[in-house]
């Protein structure tokens, strides 16, 4: 049967290191432990002031902003991105996100499953 | 370099057929066209009294409801969404989405990207 959920009833995860990821809470929406086969689906909280990795890495990324402002980096600069945003990463594209703001930036980020196994 | 995109800029096609699909507008926000290897990313706009198809298929459903309120209907029958919902439709399981209610209902709908191939 399809499974239904509350995004407040799925746990928010602190995976600051205080270094290159900062200020940042995740919930695993869809993933292994849900049975996905391909795609796992996270949320992302970015404080204000906070970051994701600047980095690059084997697999895209499908980012949809929810709320807040902020930017994504890019091997051009950073660009404005805010509600209705969408994002689409490349396998091996340099990226990062960052909320400069004074509210909480909200992210969907969906990846392959297996980076989430 | 990153693509970088926003929801309205993204053409919304009516998807309707009249019978088993009706008020149902559909935007590819993440598919082939931008490269994508793994997944594809589109928001679904149900209108009041629209639906989605009533079926099973052998590929996954991710979905994220952003407005609106509605519901999905399982083999155990109908349940609520609204802003906040997330369903996981498993290959194979029977589901649709139904808006009774008098607001368009938006969700974001995560597929293998061979469906939008």
């Amino acid at each position: 049967m399809p499974e239904v959920k509350r995004i407040e009833d799925v746990p928010a995860l602190d995976v600051s290191d205080g270094k290159e990821i900062v200020g940042v809470r995740k919930r695993l929406l869809i993933g292994p432990k849900d049975g996905a086969p391909t795609f796992a689906v996270r949320l992302f909280s970015v404080a204000p002031g906070g970051h994701t990795p600047a980095h690059a890495h084997p697999y895209e990324h499908g980012v949809l902003v929810l709320r807040g402002q902020g930017e994504v980096l890019t091997p051009q600069g950073p660009k404005p991105i805010g509600p209705g945003t969408v994002v689409f990463v490349k396998p091996s594209e340099f990226h990062g996100f960052r909320n400069p703001g004074p509210e909480p930036l909200e992210f969907v980020c969906i990846v392959p499953v297996h980076v989430e196994s």
